[in-house]
């Protein structure tokens, strides 16, 4: 596992914020946005393009990819629902879109009022607008609910399968494997990431997206790495919670995440001292926000020598 | 993995009472430990034998060892220091006694006031006196700070194996990997247990302990488990807290252990929902102190099928 390198893809400013009441301001989530790729964060999701009446907290997304785009070193992610959130990502110069596809049909026609077929259909389009517009913009499907679902529960293995052929068929560029609902466990994690790999090839799965809800997200973040999973999301002080679960997390925790990759040898780039004082723009900014996480309270341990220092 | 069985072995009456300020009422924890049983707990450590000037939350260690043991299909575990103590284990009728070793010298002379080789000697004085007074009892060490000491940070791999070797000549049936400062990582217990089963024998290593300071609790529990290890400390609701760092949890937390477990198809014979009940005893007896772990307040995943079902 050494020599290896994560990329670690950070979710807070879409995932995080969408999941509280509060408006983070622009100028606010421009600073924060700032000072994690200052720790050495290398791509970051920074909003999502939906209607301002559907989250009012990711209304500047647009204004905030055109800033991100400039920071160099970074690659700026979006997700986009639909066709007309895809133009817009393209047309604000984000690098990388990211479509949801609830692999629980019931879940996807409750969340976004469609069923498997339209989206399909409507990944055909966005795919087909990229290869129009602008080649360079990295599309990639995240086949959420994959481990289970609110509305249905258990998600049959063969439906994940067939969903992520569907999915690359349709044009996509590659698959995010994506624990919505922290119904994951290491073993099925595993599982998973085997089956997709041999079905949609080695290099179309490289992403996993996990939630702590349950508290096993860092050992899945181990076991989809020891499958070969090379990017993995994560949220700065798991900001956000769960709506779902009161008391328990969203995203798994950045902090934590890196240290646990910092300790075992893995190169992420990240300053793990950077990464913890970037906490402080939450606190200051979401006083009322509960900020998870336990290596930024406990510490680094004593004599810890961590892989990455980045100096500014 | 499938088909595996763990042994959950509960620290909560020990290693969680020792770290917080209330005493908890003698009869309260006899009723807690009937609760977990009741819940498929099969092994308990329920207390110290060090003097009550030491550690006066657990100056009940006696009478609860006695009423521990007419439970029937439970093992009783206790914690010894030194010779006196496992005396007192033996005497009460403790099955299992446990010796902490410091594998940091520092640590060990200043926690027990004890070289490494005046510690050897101690270990050497009770495994005569259990073969002469009860050959019944199982005498296992715990190789503490194993992953790294809060006074002398790193602590070599190499020392870890020299120690255990000492530990095994000295006459202990079994070594316990210990995190005692939460500073291991999944690698690094990969490579400690490999490399302990190489040195000591296969089966002289089957435990671990580890704490959750840093987040890292479960994904460490899951590399153990992919290395063999086939018992597991954790503490319920992780009570106590971690004394050397404030906000941070002890030990792992039974619920969330017993649900990755289950979740992976790994018989524990623990019936998660009455597992949950349990905290209602803790929250109603120590409500000062916070509960720790995800699971329980998130609830299981819709439609989730608990391989275990015990029913009294």
């Amino acid at each position: 596992m050494e020599n290896k390198k994560i990329l670690v893809s950070e979710v807070g400013p879409r995932d995080g914020l969408q999941s509280i009441d509060t408006i983070l301001p622009t100028n606010i989530k421009k600073k924060w946005i700032l000072a994690m790729v200052d720790a050495g964060i290398r791509e970051i999701e920074v909003g999502s393009f939906v209607p301002a009446s559907i989250i009012p907290q990711l209304a500047d997304t647009e204004e905030i990819v055109k800033y991100a785009i400039t920071i160099p070193n970074l690659t700026v992610a979006a997700l986009v629902p639909n066709l007309r959130g895809a133009m817009n990502a393209v047309e604000s110069g984000a690098h990388k879109i990211s479509i949801p596809f609830s692999t629980s049909e019931i879940h996807s026609i409750k969340n976004v009022k469609r069923t498997h077929e339209e989206m399909f259909d409507e990944i055909k389009r966005v795919a087909q607008y990229i290869q129009e517009h602008d080649q360079d913009t990295h599309l990639e499907v995240a086949l959420a609910t994959a481990f289970g679902c609110s509305i249905m529960g258990e998600v049959p293995e063969d439906l994940v399968i067939r969903s992520a052929e569907k999915i690359m068929e349709a044009g996509s560029k590659e698959i995010v494997l994506s624990d919505t609902t922290g119904y994951g466990d290491p073993l099925k994690v595993k599982k998973l990431i085997r089956r997709l790999k041999s079905t949609v090839g080695e290099d179309k799965i490289t992403g996993i997206h996990l939630h702590n809800t349950r508290g096993l997200g860092l050992a899945n973040a181990f076991a989809a790495i020891e499958e070969g999973i090379t990017t993995i999301d994560s949220s700065i002080s798991g900001i956000g919670g769960c709506p779902f679960s009161p008391g328990a997390s969203g995203n798994i925790v950045t902090e934590d995440l890196v240290f646990m990759l910092d300790a075992m040898g893995i190169d992420t780039g990240i300053d793990l001292e950077k990464l913890f004082s970037v906490r402080n723009i939450l606190s200051e900014a979401l006083p009322e926000e509960p900020l998870y996480g336990y290596t930024a309270n406990a510490g680094l341990p004593i004599g810890y020598q961590p892989q990455n220092k980045v100096i500014n």
